[in-house]
């Protein structure tokens, strides 16, 4: 299978989410990148094309001239990454789909339900791919729980509890000058604070493991560092359209986590626990019986488009990777007018994109609520 | 030190919280049972005296009968433990703090907030212990992170995570005729179901470890398997008085889990974990540093009543003989017209009782509220 | 049934595993103390007596004194615990046996391998009990492993890996006139180190759990610590009866390690992990399937004398208790001329203190010729 | 900085660590694919170079065909990968360097001690690296409790237990037919089994990690499954140069392990411990306190190549990556005739894949001389 023509917006000099792309990119091997607009500034832009052995000659000074230029060439880019601040996010992706290339963004999507369910409808009447890097539905073992689930493992859903607590922002530390703390708590940039960092993946991933929607949410949103002027913890009430409960729970001020994103689900046959820092590590439980401490290669286990062994741990970027060969699977396989394989469409899409602004929507209405439950 | 002259109502043939009360208390050795209502069955009292190596002749029909003839004897007993069922707690502590007994009873004290709130009244009036047997507050970790906040590790307190799942409910066992499944889903029995029996431990143990007050919550309270009337999962919203957010899951249908309380502590400069079910345990977390996996017996830390050295396991009855031996020391202080040890004060009492009470009140109040905050 | 007449030599004040003989007795509820021998120091017996609320007129000065007293009696001791430092564990359970008395001794058994071959056959001339408290083996998670091996689930044997590393005498601590140091560090008193102390359970640990037989050793036995006249941290290779093969690394230099006991034993179909530390948990793996994570409580565990429900930690004192409970049993069966239940014959006796003494003389021969195989 | 022109000996259709090299590589970013000799088949050589997108023209038949074709272009491979089967290391790699190309060789470097002895020394003379991936190495924590150690914070080395124990081989797989299993358990193509493929990792670990050498070993190694002609478990005593004491297990029978290689070192002031399968965590004793579970991403901790922030996993890969990040370093600042980074140093190269051959030669003469010790 030949590489796809890659573009990449933004992810220049010094941007970490664009070197997650572009390592995701490279460990899964299927693209190769040959155009860009590195940055709203065209200097850099060059300099970081030279840095990633991109041509000069496709190192763009905006969007419009990217899409202009490369529909010119027999060999223009195909899909491009959108790793631009969140704002952008959705003039750039709407641009790009509109020239009929295929578009992977990173989370969130837009900043505002309107703006996403207007790139669905793009998407869709211009039948290309949006798709967005809710990456921690990459993960192998997640792939494995919402499988178990869907067999029936855990019977009729009863009970969710989802968590993503960090603790960098314990301070304020957006006033020192740090950068990413600087826009992630600007309400401007960032839209939401922590529930839109991380209480967005919280979410996607309770829905997309247990297959069922949450119907509506009773939100205490609070900012807890004096003077931060968005949310930095979120408690939420959740209950889901079948009729289960649950609580979510992010937070950027919880002092000892990383990234302590966790999912424990529960039904009337059995429950699941997984935990990101130890993502290669699922606990299932089935009624009557003892615990089963599953890993990635134990029997009946899938693996990875990376394809190591279980026990040669793999993380994060790994998962990242496998967002990017599911990509690649469902672009090529338009290309070539096929099907593509069932498990690329894992990979979360506008649909999801939008899905998760809806959900964000409301936990900021029910928070002004003082807590009222709010339909999603 | 003599050992107390000891009494029981409840707790005979086949009782598992009456033989954990007596277990508590031989392990501590200052408790010497000598007289007993041990069922409603007077033939069912007598046996077990004898099983008990109680004199026959003090194995009584009623507790008025006991109170009576204790009451002539030189050596009648001083401090009685009430282990009935629930609705019996209010009448049998309060006939014996009327008549100068002492008292521990299990949890909760009553069956309503008023008749708690009389108790403490009765109490303090009578000037008598009403101990009420909160048994996480007895683990030595629990007690070293309690000591650990007041001293100011984790700082203003900001997030409370409490939890008691366990899965042992997770069908109609009540259906089936098991005996403490029965008795606790049915509401005239236990006025609450998960709630009651361990959410009330949940919040018990995070106003105990935090030292600060809830002062409002919003819940959601549901009965999970078809067929149940009374509440077997709860999830609660938490506000503090001092404006610090959490929340609270209590469930009996969360398959897998056996005894899964677990309080997580966030505050402005630090954190704290603790497991029941790996009770010398506690990840502690100061700002800035590598979380400590800190254990019974590392320096710092201090000792049961048990004694035990670090790393030879202490659990459940340990941490319930505890308390056994903070009652011994308040009785024997009064006794002896001394002030008691401080440490003994840690042991929970019919002020805690009562707030418990209040606290199910209100999230009983707020889940038929459809989750609309409520003050305790 | 009525309580074993129950007498103790040792275990006077301050004494440490005299008190947990005692907390194991109460726990269990079958001995009532009566009679003791507890220091050589005959005002410390006295006071020691009134303490435990023993009769003064039963607190003897020496155990010739105990044993011709109390066998006046019609109500004298039927059972005596041996708690008094290594070297007298020989002539006083001689000597109680000799009297018809059953003995329950704590561990090691005598301090040579004849002393101990004595003892075995002294008890069986006289037909009483001698049981030696190597307590790991009352876990009930322990005897789980034991059943599960003899069921079959790990196959034949191939590898066993056992441990017990401790920090406590990572430093010359011995000098510093700490008590337990001086007399465990000191030859004359202890005879083996870290080898006695704790490598005795590890080794009688692997072979209770296995049911096989190590065959013969090859040892590098050291001391770490400067000035340290005996070892402090054993590495042996073991070779089992059947071909398996293994490791047991004793330490007391293992900084971190409180009581870091962990046994792995490895068949052809299957393996088992456990630590003492952790010890309500297990984690048994079937070949061809994932781990299970086996707590006590779950379906098909057993559960300990003790009898808390799963999830509800017990730990070193129950398992310690289950032993006096398994010797009560098989006394109580002797005097009722019955049989024993089956299960009170899993605890351990003079012979498998004697087992331990030949194990632990093999493994210091084989010390001093530089890590020769030797038999044991 | 401008990418290594890279080639590769081996890792064609259907190769695992090929692969794996690849990955790394490509993580990096620091190294472009041009040439190869991708099997000992011509034509899959091709079928491989158009899948891996290098020009057919330089896919070539033999070693020495490519080095002849490469030293003719201006924009001939400056560093060449070799990921044959172990016996053909040695003739490769000394070819490569011979002609002055810079070599990353899988491990083991050959299998034999001397051939490895002459390939340090041809590596000298020319000048250039023979990097070897003991890819463990590679992992940010093991570098982290490396710079630990030499900082002095374990002090005096003491004690040093180190295992890998996998379950793969407790059946004889290689009689299925299954390739993996076929050849390495072929003492041809093998040398050593369990031994050679992972015990080796675990001794270069140890040594690599507290910086102290292994002087003698006392080895029991055994075949376990029967009719296998090569060991599948080996338990070796290890005495350190320094008097530090301790034990290596390796073991293919292990079942319910992956991949469960594990690093204790004790030291007079400290300890630590990792593990691969989660290999973000460290877990640091200090004498006197308790133990602390470090993370990458922790104050103090350094980052990988990578450069994830902490709590987004980086496994395997990323530590393989590592190494070709360390291995671009040193052949660029030779290039560049300048000092390489010191961080770069780490990585192996020549003189640690000699090392481990030494190890492994010891621990097979010892085995056969019935575990007498014997030097390395």
């Amino acid at each position: 299978m030949r590489p796809l023509r890659w573009g990449m917006i933004g992810g220049g000099e010094g941007a970490f989410i664009g070197a997650v792309h572009r390592m995701a990119a490279r460990l899964d091997g299927r693209y190769q990148l040959l155009a860009g607009v590195f940055s709203s500034d065209a200097e850099k832009t060059r300099r970081s094309a030279v840095a990633l052995g991109v041509d000069a000659a496709r190192a763009y000074p905006t969007v419009e001239a990217m899409i202009a230029a490369e529909a010119r060439r027999p060999d223009g880019v195909e899909v491009v990454s959108v790793v631009t601040p969140n704002h952008m996010h959705y003039p750039q992706s709407a641009a790009l789909l509109d020239a009929g290339i295929d578009v992977i963004c990173d989370k969130p999507l837009t900043t505002s339900l309107a703006d996403a369910e207007k790139l669905v409808k793009l998407a869709a009447s211009k039948q290309r791919l949006l798709g967005v890097t809710f990456n921690y539905t990459g993960y192998p073992m997640i792939r494995h729980a919402k499988q178990l689930i869907a067999d029936g493992l855990v019977g009729k859903l009863r009970v969710v509890q989802v968590e993503y607590p960090q603790g960098w922002l314990a301070t304020a530390l957006e006033k020192t000058g740090q950068k990413q703390a600087s826009w992630r708590t600007d309400p401007k940039q960032a839209g939401a604070g922590a529930l839109g960092d991380i209480g967005s993946h919280a979410f996607q991933l309770a829905e997309f493991v247990t297959g069922e929607k949450v119907s509506e949410v009773a939100a205490d949103v609070s900012a807890m560092v004096p003077g931060r002027v968005i949310d930095d913890n979120v408690n939420v009430l959740l209950r889901f359209a079948n009729g289960a409960r649950g609580s979510l729970w992010a937070s950027q001020v919880a002092i000892g986590h990383l990234n302590g994103h966790r999912l424990r689900v529960y039904g009337e046959k059995g429950s699941l626990l997984w935990f990101q820092e130890r993502p290669e590590e699922l606990l299932v439980c089935e009624a009557g019986q003892s615990p089963q401490f599953v890993r990635r290669g134990d029997p009946g286990t899938p693996n990875s488009s990376v394809a190591l062994p279980g026990g040669h741990p793999e993380g994060f970027i790994e998962a990242f990777s496998q967002l990017y060969t599911d990509f690649a699977e469902r672009v090529t396989a338009r290309i070539e007018s096929r099907s593509p394989k069932a498990a690329s469409l894992f990979a979360p899409d506008a649909v999801t994109g939008t899905r998760v602004m809806a959900f964000i929507e409301a936990v900021l209405k029910s928070g002004q609520a003082n807590s009222a439950w709010t339909k999603i």
